[in-house]
């Protein structure tokens, strides 16, 4: 039973939160997406909480931000609310390198902790190229994934302890620095992936994960998605090092991002069905060398019309990565070109793009996608060659094509991004009724009021 | 708002669950801790969830149950209930070797998932004593953790999807085979750990790993838990070769044990302060052993007096490893003796065991533990030379000082076996008020009529 909607008296509001947080940190709200009345940047948890204390007294909602690098417009506010943003908790309290922990506020940018970590040879286990502003809470509150996650798991796999402010204010506090804890629901569980509507997590306990001394990357040119999921296996299994990343390329999106950045090799012809870019970790570089022929030597044999290049130096190989992470060409060749982020089973993936190239040529004279994405853990991005926004009869035949598959085998909607404000009413009609009712008991058990975040994930 | 309890038509109520899932499979409750009236047996999801909702409908309360092999009193039930056992679902639905994933019913027994993955070169990626009895959908309810957690994580970071029968008889669906999901709250992470009480696991998907080719094993004994843990970092960072297991046995336990086991070696004196044993997994027999030989090496540089056996056989590995899981032994020396399980960050390890021994040493004329566990994640098991059960007030005693220090640092009273109801009273007086708050809440939304296993983990 949410309350009415209020009409807070905005000048008491600002009022009592400056006496909190201190006058110059309640500021107006400014950006594209921001109508809020104010933006409030506490300094410390016991402010956070009493932020909440009030705004939950005065039923002011509240839309919780970090980096501002979502891209499902969870940051998205309107009159009536303000925005709480935890960049000015930006701590990394403590790094104990013998245990491979840190213990951050949520504010520090995700890169922040990977520069602090690798003094000691360390790193989160998790890195996406938004680093620089993303934050540690931002990313936990999406439960982030990117490129290490078939081996290091998702954010949610990389959380130890939490503490959190409930939306009534109290401060929820579990901030263990062991991966074994049993001591009743472990619910930081729950805050991560709620995206801020169900609190606001304020400081995080991270494992962090051994750098390695070596990397060695090749560029496979392969036959088909088999074929790569073949080279992954390899990769898996080898002796020397560990797989770090297995990144995709499907045919029309590494043609039009090597054409944009003129990258071009004449020994790598870009005219086959997918592009693997695969790395290997690890101790010593002559080994892992080694170990990637051993792999693109394999896969000749298997598959006669391959084509590979072995990264001779680091520029070579920063030159690989940037054909997979300069993903702003697309949307430089089709303005607002639509976009989705799907999980799909390893051993569907062939399939499932077969169906969506098909599917899509289908629908309004004719859809093509760039497909790309990380194919060792089966999260495929999807990007269309239309500029965006569709109307929304061509964004449902679109979704039909692209989701419908997905839950018959066990994939995902939703993979690394989340729903926001972007998928809900796809989480609301296509999701099992069953998991839907126990979401609405526990959202309406700790925010009955519907302050945190309201019109996110759930309407 | 719990309801009153209800005096259920016991002859109605058995004549409706027949009904339900089949004469035969409803039979009497034996067993020690077995008070219900009934055992129902159902043999797929929908008879679960019929079972639950007749339940439901009458106010009777549900002890779910899997092997029975819970170590703190979690199946536990009093007449007026039911158990409710998984057993019959005990289908291996799939296994996916390209994915290293596999779809169990929650009745499967974990050495059963184990032969069946042994097949494809796979592994569960946990493993722990009461394999041959404990079932999947058990070790979900725990959080179960074992010696592989420092690499593979516990139970909580293996389940990639789940099927649930929510305390209304809802069925919750999200069997996704996949390890990046986002849409909505990820709620199968409320079941796992809830040890029964928020529903009743169904299905799981689980992640699978791939089985070493090669094992080596050596038993170092050393003078400090700082040099084991100072072994464990060499292991760790090997190029050849993973980190397996490494578990740590304080000097009582093993002098107890390999005394009990008649083992002895000349070469091996039993009074070391600390015995690690320590395991590496990989393809090469000939390079793990140089590996072991390597880390044994280096550690007696560091520490001359340290001593090691290095198992020149599988029938000698499988001794050392006998000297670890042979638990057994504590409880015949000392029958019904008080055991605790907790989890220390690794860099408190020395001073936390220091601390407990002394403060042990001044309670009611000197209790010494038997300390022994899983090293690599700061998993301690820690056993009293005593006869059990203690009087309330040692067990006070005992409980001050081996769990007030824990909190300050991170670390956690109930680190593998969950509360049941055995830690249930010390989880309501020492856990943050903001946790227990929102436990509260949890269930009082999904369970409000307290019919999942009343009685444990919460009051
Ligand atoms: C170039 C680029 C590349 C990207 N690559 C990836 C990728 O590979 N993998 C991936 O997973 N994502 C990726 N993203 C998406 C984005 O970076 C992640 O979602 C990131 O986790 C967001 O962090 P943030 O701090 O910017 O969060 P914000 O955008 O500020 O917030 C995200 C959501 O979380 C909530 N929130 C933020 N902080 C908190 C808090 N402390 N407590 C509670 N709620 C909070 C917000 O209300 C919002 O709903 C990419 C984005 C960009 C721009
Ligand atoms: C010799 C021995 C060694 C052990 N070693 C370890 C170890 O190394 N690490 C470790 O973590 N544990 C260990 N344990 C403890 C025990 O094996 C684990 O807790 C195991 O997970 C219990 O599985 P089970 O099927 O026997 O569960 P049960 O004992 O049947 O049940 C445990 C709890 O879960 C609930 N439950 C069971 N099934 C379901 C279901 N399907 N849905 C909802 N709730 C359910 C029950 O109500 C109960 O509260 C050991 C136990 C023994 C006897």
């Amino acid at each position: 039973m949410a309350r009415p909607p209020s009409t807070p008296d905005l000048q008491a509001l600002r009022h009592a939160l400056s006496a909190v947080v201190g006058a110059p940190y309640v500021r107006d709200a400014v950006g594209p997406d921001h109508m809020a009345d104010f933006l409030v940047l506490p300094g410390s948890t016991a402010e956070v909480a009493a932020v909440v204390t009030i705004c939950h007294a005065q039923g002011v909602s509240i839309v919780p931000q970090g980096g501002h690098t979502g891209l499902v417009g969870g940051c998205q506010s309107h009159p009536g609310q303000i925005v709480l943003s935890l960049t000015r908790m930006a701590q990394i309290e403590a790094i104990y390198p013998d245990e491979r922990v840190a213990v951050v506020q949520a504010g520090v940018a995700l890169e922040i902790l990977q520069n602090a970590a690798l003094a000691y040879g360390l790193e989160p286990g998790i890195d996406l190229a938004a680093r620089g502003t993303a934050t540690i809470g931002g990313m936990v509150s999406t439960n982030a994934g990117g490129i290490m996650a078939h081996r290091y798991g998702v954010m949610r796999h990389r959380v130890l302890g939490m503490e959190a402010v409930l939306p009534d204010g109290t401060i929820y506090s579990d901030m263990t620095r062991v991966v074994k804890n049993t001591a009743g629901y472990d619910l930081k569980h729950l805050f991560v992936g709620a995206e801020g509507t169900l609190g606001i997590v304020t400081r995080v306990v991270l494992k962090l994960e051994p750098v390695p001394q070596s990397t060695a990357t090749v560029m496979l040119g392969l036959p088909s998605a088999a074929a790569a999921l073949e080279a992954i296996s390899l990769a898996l299994r080898s002796d020397v090092g560990h797989l770090r990343a297995a990144e995709g390329l499907w045919q029309p999106y590494i043609q039009l991002t090597a054409r944009a950045q003129g990258w071009a090799e004449p020994s790598f012809p870009l005219d086959q069905p997918i592009c693997l870019l695969l790395m290997l970790g690890g101790g010593n570089q002559a080994d892992l060398t080694e170990a990637i022929e051993q792999i693109f030597g394999a896969t000749l044999d298997r598959h006669p019309t391959a084509t590979g290049i072995i990264a001779a130096s680091q520029r070579q190989e920063a030159d690989l990565w940037r054909l997979r992470e300069d993903t702003d060409q697309l949307y430089r060749a089709h303005p607002g070109a639509p976009s989705y982020d799907v999980s799909v089973p390893l051993s569907e993936i062939g399939a499932y793009v077969d169906h969506v190239v098909n599917g899509l040529a289908g629908i309004d004279g004719g859809i093509a996608p760039f497909v790309f994405g990380h194919l060792a853990d089966g999260n495929l991005h999807i990007v269309l060659n239309r500029n965006g926004p569709l109307t929304a009869d061509l964004s449902r035949a679109v979704e039909e094509v692209l989701y419908t598959p997905l839950r018959a085998f066990g994939g995902s909607f939703s993979a690394e991004h989340g729903v926001g404000v972007k998928r809900m009413s796809y989480l609301g009609t296509a999701t099992d009724p069953g998991k839907l009712r126990a979401m609405a008991l526990v959202k309406q058990a700790l925010d009955p009021d519907r302050l945190m975040n309201p019109g996110k994930v759930l309407p």
